[in-house]
């Protein structure tokens, strides 16, 4: 057998294998970093089928000592587009392969920003292609943690294609975008879609996008966790919240495919804060924090 | 000059006039109504213009002895849809005219239901039509304001059209419909659009739509004001809350409308509501109240 690679038969299966025991393995493991990060929280496991094909493992924290709400989603679904999904989603071909893993940590603390991270792999007809990304939203103004962020996600894109992050970074900033707000519902960060060509490139890129998920935002979460807070910040928490609801309601993609597509709703809606607040026209004071917050959530280079 | 009828000129002038002066009669009337039933809470009025043309009177109170937020709006506004929305909203005509009055309230009590009712008329290029309707979204299974809110619509709609009341209901149960939650988001009542034809008859009948809203309310909130809750009930009204905001933010046309022709972000989003709640997999326990209100939310022949 000399000089004659051993077979690896999980190198050597279709792509859409590949990529879906990537998250669900990526899934498990930030689950794990998750409760040992937060110390008493445990993970509520949900497995789901979807009716047309398919399913996944819907994980969520409620009581965590940091977290007031942290979901973990990982799902595999195929089938063929209904008109109504046809409608919502564009496109020709009905056919289609979505696997992928997405995360959204809802810190109680309004010193520690809410997180959220999603990579995912498509198959429509013969078309195929990887999106994803990772965003920040603070709800206080530390620039050194903006800029750790930034910094974990430069990092990671520059070691495969230095062309990805000033690419991605300014994608993440119109993806995030709430045009009715005329602001991002954060910082941004990173954001992909429709990522053909290479594929076998791509998915070493996405595969090293999970392993930063935590180095990403772990750091800050552990900087701000004894940072006190009390009522005007816990409202300021709650106001911007609403603004997220905003943004995955009215404009994101994933939400959009995954209530077009009958998913599971709890699952999909997973994204939503525990609690939100909305408060007509109301705008921080000048020269306060929240306004200084404020101005980070325009598109701004942080590094 | 006996014999002649005077010339009146209100009578005389486009019916696009008329309907935008009696909206925004119907908003001023339905704000001093709502400030005397609430006895405390004043409304905040801000008059706003549109850049592309028109503008409106935005009224919230928020802090109301019974409403937690209340709010009334009166627009007029026109132009031409940008690209943006047109592909939105669809059609192939850019220019438009829109007038309407809405009210939305969220009261403190989770005794009391919510609110909503919306008056419009469009123009779209030759086209014109009005539409509209009022809905109730109660937390608690009171069947006696359900059919009271039910009957003080179907009593209006008989005077104008027997076939008005049927056919409006049902629009109303699907049209307040959540498909991803396989419900509605209260228990209906009447909705219209498109409605063409005999344009001063359908005139006729919105502005009886318009002396009905109170009516319709009024006593069901009277009824129930002094009625006990506590914690329990407030979370439930919290999280039933957040089902109003997915059905406005995903579905509802009106907020898709406003957004996409760049209204006023804070007036089109008035109705949300001042706090929800979203807790992951929540179902109410058999036999309990919240299950008995959550079966409400189906289609059902009230009267």
């Amino acid at each position: 057998m000399t000089g004659a690679a051993p077979c690896d038969p999980i190198a050597a299966s279709p792509l859409r294998d590949r990529a879906q025991s990537h998250f669900a393995q990526l899934a498990r493991r930030t689950c794990a970093q998750l409760e040992a990060f937060d110390g008493r929280g445990k993970f509520r496991n949900d497995l789901w089928e979807r009716p047309g094909g398919g399913g996944g493992s819907t994980n969520v924290m409620t009581e965590g000592a940091l977290f007031e709400k942290a979901g973990v989603n990982f799902s595999a679904v195929w089938g063929d587009f209904d008109d109504a999904a046809l409608k919502a989603l564009g496109g020709a071909s009905r056919n289609f392969f979505a696997t992928g893993f997405s995360m959204v940590l809802h810190p109680r603390s309004p010193m520690l920003p809410t997180v959220h991270a999603n990579f995912r792999y498509f198959e429509r007809g013969v078309d195929a292609w990887f999106g994803g990304g990772s965003d920040l939203t603070p709800f206080y103004p530390y620039e050194e943690d903006v800029r750790h962020f930034h910094g974990t996600w430069k990092a990671v894109c520059d070691r495969h294609d230095s062309a990805y992050y000033p690419r991605f970074k300014q994608w993440c900033d119109e993806y995030f975008y709430i045009p009715h707000r005329k602001e991002m519902r954060g910082v941004g960060g990173v954001f992909f879609d429709d990522l053909r060509g290479d594929l076998e490139k791509t998915f070493a890129y996405v595969r090293e996008c999970g392993d930063a998920v935590m180095p990403a935002c772990e750091p800050i979460m552990e900087r701000r966790r004894h940072e006190r807070s009390g009522e005007r910040e816990r409202a300021w928490q709650l106001y911007r919240r609403g603004r997220y609801v905003e943004f995955n309601l009215v404009y994101d993609r994933g939400t959009a495919f995954g209530l077009a597509t009958s998913g599971r709703a709890e699952s999909v809606l997973m994204s939503l804060p525990p609690l939100a607040r909305w408060e007509y026209d109301w705008r921080p004071e000048a020269g306060s924090p929240e306004a200084a917050a404020s101005a980070f959530f325009q598109p701004r280079a942080w590094i």
